[in-house]
């Protein structure tokens, strides 16, 4: 089955402005924080224009160290992309992979990446029926026979991510087949004790994954386009020479090493989304004929289900009519017209969404 | 023989700060226009810093009109890059080719773009005695054997272009082959009277090339990465699915809208670069021990003859000494550590070059 290509984010789809009957439109289609973008890196770039005027620094390399900082680890286990997608798209053709297994649903730009570089997608399923967990003993079974894993943890669209033990435990399997597990954390700083689970301490050692982070989104920057891998040094050493250069903006550059320095924004920015979370599941579960699924991020996935409404593409026409974007999830491989995606904001636009969603499925 | 991926504009592998010993640090290795960011685009830069709270517009719809009505060419014959080099590397690979013509010497990365790809790159070099004037004849003769070729008009380092009529006579051989010609026209903006030697009139033709545009040399914006494609839509469709979404940076997409509106400062450059040239070079060709090649774009090729110092890598030296930056030609194939390349910069920038040149080389 052929699926499309639409994401989510593409306010002017649907609007010509971002206003709407005198009302800010409010876009739960992107996963991004709703705190907006920092205020010191709003500054910094004002003042920063004149990065513009230079070519980017090769290798991003005051980034890369900034990030090395940050995160404890060595300046060679990292590799800087325009926004994680480019890196998605680089690694199995840099590592030549053949079959790559993926899990449905989820992103689905890990599919055309494995499809755009010839390898061919071997698919496992988080099921329905187990409110789509994702299940690390089947996918276990699988790797024997694959080169290349992809992992969203937490995984998009479903918000839920398998614990360290069971990564570690698919990475004990991974090598004994040679095969590489790459972990995409793009909402992991949206995780209670994310850095708990996150395996970027594993970067360095033997049997280390590839991680993918992404700063534009918990940083509410998606229009910057920067991403970042970390990993085994000789895994970097094979992706980076496909990257065409100057690749990152320059003044992304600046951002990047701007955003790590704002300790309170991120702190502040965990404990809002969890609380929101909190919020905004509770009261999407109270509304008639919906399911909300839990989730550990910052969005969270619905179905609808024996309501007056069955299908998102009613559901969303209704509520672009209120000036609320949400994303239909009928493109994502093992969903169907009953899901969407709703990004966790602030709490009057979740108050607006809730009363908006049960406004259309009760009318 | 392998040669190293080493560019002009990295001014951070000479210094650590934009100045030396109090005086700005003049970078000569970079071939962008001297007078500087519009200051109508810093405006709007400055203005504009939100949208990079939203995801780049997909295809980058709102640049791709504004590009074809500034052009006067049709929407569907466009491509938008994240920077031409982008553009450079994914056309090998997406035409599939096994054989590419490039001339000697080039920008490097076409060869870097084509073995890249796994495609064979065959040289033909623009001779040294004929002061490396582009000899279409020659080019012709390989044309039966090669699926694309990549050509520079002007060609960077030399600054030289083929005029039309050479380029149409080149596309009949090209159309009799199923050759693809590929006019690189990154540095067309500051030739005299570019507008009627460029081949974007001809984009939509059946017979015609593909066109390559940067927007960030003219436009003095290196920083941004904006570049794009013109050419028929039979060619740009099967381009645009190698790259992956949201490739173009938020800011990118409005700056470029920007730079097209700003004519004065185009007409403006297009002046003062002409000028410019003139005098650098007629300063230039007086300096002692050194020959300085025609050129009809924004820079020049010069080698060292005969004179006390025969060597860039010691002319480099002795010139960041005096705070100046020039581009080694030495990794360019074709040439040798005798050759360097400057830009056409501002009257006083330039003087401060010639006057320092003279200074080391009878010192």
């Amino acid at each position: 089955m052929p699926i499309d290509r639409i994401h989510g984010g593409n306010i002017r789809a649907y609007f010509k402005e971002r206003s709407f009957r005198g009302e800010k439109i409010i876009d739960f289609s992107v996963n991004i924080n709703p705190l907006g973008m920092p205020s010191s890196t709003r500054k910094a770039l004002r003042k920063n224009i004149n990065a513009l005027i230079h070519y980017p620094e090769p290798e991003s390399r005051h980034l890369k160290k900034s990030l090395a900082s940050f995160h404890g680890i060595s300046y060679d286990n990292l590799l800087i992309g325009n926004g994680s997608t480019e890196l998605i798209h680089l690694i199995p053709r840099a590592l030549k992979a053949k079959k790559v297994l993926l899990v449905t649903p989820s992103f689905s730009e890990y599919e055309f990446a494995v499809k755009s570089s010839g390898a061919e997608p071997v698919l496992v399923a988080a099921r329905e029926e187990e409110d789509f967990k994702l299940n690390s003993l089947v996918m276990m079974k699988f790797i024997p026979e694959v080169d290349l894993v992809f992992l969203g943890n937490p995984n998009n669209p479903t918000g839920l991510y398998l614990p360290p033990e069971e990564i570690l435990a698919l990475l004990e399997e991974c090598a004994r087949h040679q095969t590489t597990l790459i972990v995409d954390e793009a909402f992991m700083d949206f995780v209670k004790n994310g850095n708990k689970i996150t395996m970027i301490p594993e970067s360095a050692k033997n049997k280390s994954p590839l991680v993918l982070k992404s700063l534009t989104k918990f940083f509410a920057l998606p229009g910057l386009r920067l991403g970042y891998l970390v990993g085994p040094t000789d895994l970097i050493n094979k992706i980076a020479p496909l990257q065409y250069p100057w690749n990152i903006n320059s003044l992304a550059q600046v951002a990047g090493e701007e955003v790590l320095k704002d300790k309170d924004y991120i702190k502040k920015s965990k404990e809002y989304i969890f609380e929101e979370r909190k919020y905004l599941l509770a009261n999407l579960k109270k509304a008639e004929g919906l399911k909300a699924y839990p989730s550990q991020s910052n969005f969270i996935l619905c179905k609808l289900e024996n309501g007056k409404i069955r299908r998102t593409e009613k559901l969303s026409r209704e509520l672009i009519k209120r000036g609320i974007i949400i994303r239909r999830c009928h493109n994502f491989r093992g969903l169907n017209d009953r899901f969407f995606r709703v990004a966790v904001r602030k709490r009057e636009e979740n108050a607006r969404l809730i009363s908006a969603i049960k406004d259309v499925l009760t009318a």
